[in-house]
């Protein structure tokens, strides 16, 4: 098939996909078009494309911008980044716990000081409960597997997530909101959707453990700012490891900043390089699908936006 | 048997070998030792006192100052700290390998530019070599082994480790110094004697990955922090982590505090919290031994320091 890349071709994707036996050309004339811009990059889609496979596991910029048409058919890349998003927020879960100096060690410090510092340690026995348990989710519990954490996974259908010990739909939460407080971190790796805007929120920060952190590997908006802001200034929570923000990029001079219990990536849990490396397979396999008439491997719902 | 605990008692320590049978009570009488100082603190040892239960690892302190008295025996802590150590290292390898923004991000951040940042990932076929793998080493090897890493453990004798791919005696990196260049991660937990005083120097640096990244969670000295400035300025290597540092604590305005790709967390991958909770149950355990006529479980030798 022809394809185009906007908005500027990835090598390794061109490639892959003319080894595969696709050509790459313009956006008219193509058949499909591989895409990993934002929202106002988008192209205006000429007939002859039938789908467009994104880059990225999240839609949500494009639904919000009103461009999921529902004239062609839509895959994402979920799933594509699930071993670099579990490390990277792994990563977090120990830099929040365990780092709390970090961010103001550049000053003078007291060995006798943070000595004394109770830190939170995932083998001692933790709760981790995570929310939006899907492909990221379950290589999270594998990593998370030497330390022996209790896993509480979270998902859309409360269907049984391998190596967790509890899991619940995520309508479970809102008609029990004390499962929040029973994790020692609580985890968000969900989609962005009008369902889980603002789903960690004054109430549920309040329903969460004094010793408890908080960390965001998936969309800023999933969390209310201001509300963390307040909780993590009264110190209602232990702290909190953000690598994505709302709003985002938080500008500078923005209160999260100066929290000490705050350590912030900048959306860096997945990068492009790894994207590169990692899209042509799915770009190959997908178009593989499409051509046989079948449903492709990561199609998603642009209703529904996943 | 009568004990003493220096400087000050912690009450955890006290009452496990109180309830074991031992009495609490003053230096001079003691039959033992629980001490917890520096070498500012240590007593002069009143002729009662046949042995000293240190609460650290590293016994380099005491070496150093000449306090090993070879009139009693030592036994440490070693071991020990194997989970909360080995935890804090894993966190400080991802720390340094992706939160390379972190230390920076307080001012702008620029999306499209944090995004290209080619971040290194363990999970994507890292070799990591643990140089000084003992009980933090192996716990270790278990935190990395869902990530899927070569591990190249380096110990005194060369004895195999469980779980590593290749095992070298130490001796080994100074007949074959392009050892060092095999690793993605060169992590160092060993202790601190006139062997492994700046182990890492300007030498083995050049010797190291232009990729690769140095983690310090054993001891300050081992690394050469001159060299390891030069090094880190000229993007020699990637980077570095450190939870130790010589000088310790680091003083305001060196040079280390000033690099991007270095990450620096204060002496906190074990603290005295974790130290209270783990100690009491060795504590026993070796008071037992000793009575009865037996090698401690974590008998050191006061010449060699370990």
């Amino acid at each position: 098939m022809r394809f185009a890349m906007l908005p500027t071709p990835w090598p390794e994707v061109v490639q892959g996909l003319e080894a595969a036996g696709h050509e790459h050309g313009p956006l008219d004339g193509a058949e499909f078009l591989v895409f990993h811009g934002g929202a106002e990059d988008f192209p205006e889609l000429p007939a002859s494309v039938k789908y467009v496979q994104m880059a990225f596991a999240g839609l949500d910029g494009l639904r919000e911008a009103g461009l999921l048409s529902g004239d062609v058919r839509w895959a994402n890349a979920a799933g594509l980044y699930a071993d670099s998003v579990a490390e990277g927020t792994l990563g977090l879960m120990l830099g929040a716990a365990h780092m709390y100096k970090l961010v103001t060690a550049r000053a003078s410090w007291d060995v006798a000081e943070t000595m004394q510092h109770e830190s939170s340690f995932l083998y001692e026995d933790k709760t981790v409960m995570i929310v939006g348990a899907g492909g990221i989710g379950r290589r999270l519990i594998e990593l998370l597997d030497p330390f022996g954490c209790h896993v509480i996974a979270v998902n859309r259908s409360g269907r049984e997530v391998p190596g967790a010990q509890e899991t619940y739909p995520i309508a479970r939460l809102q008609e029990e909101p004390a499962l929040w407080g029973r994790a020692d971190f609580v985890v968000l790796l969900a989609p962005l959707t009008e369902e889980t805007h603002d789903l960690v929120n004054a109430e549920v920060l309040e329903q969460m453990k004094p010793s408890a952190f908080l960390i965001n590997a998936g969309r800023g908006p999933l969390v209310d700012t201001d509300a963390l802001v307040s909780a993590l200034r009264a110190k209602q929570i232990a702290g909190a490891g953000l690598d994505v923000t709302d709003p985002e990029p938080l500008p500078d001079n923005h209160p999260l900043w100066e929290l000490d219990n705050c350590l912030i990536t900048p959306h860096t849990t997945n990068t492009v390089p790894i994207m590169r490396r990692s899209l042509p397979a799915l770009a190959v396999r997908n178009a593989a699908l499409y051509e046989a008439g079948e449903r492709m491997e990561t199609e998603c719902d642009p209703v529904a936006g996943y």
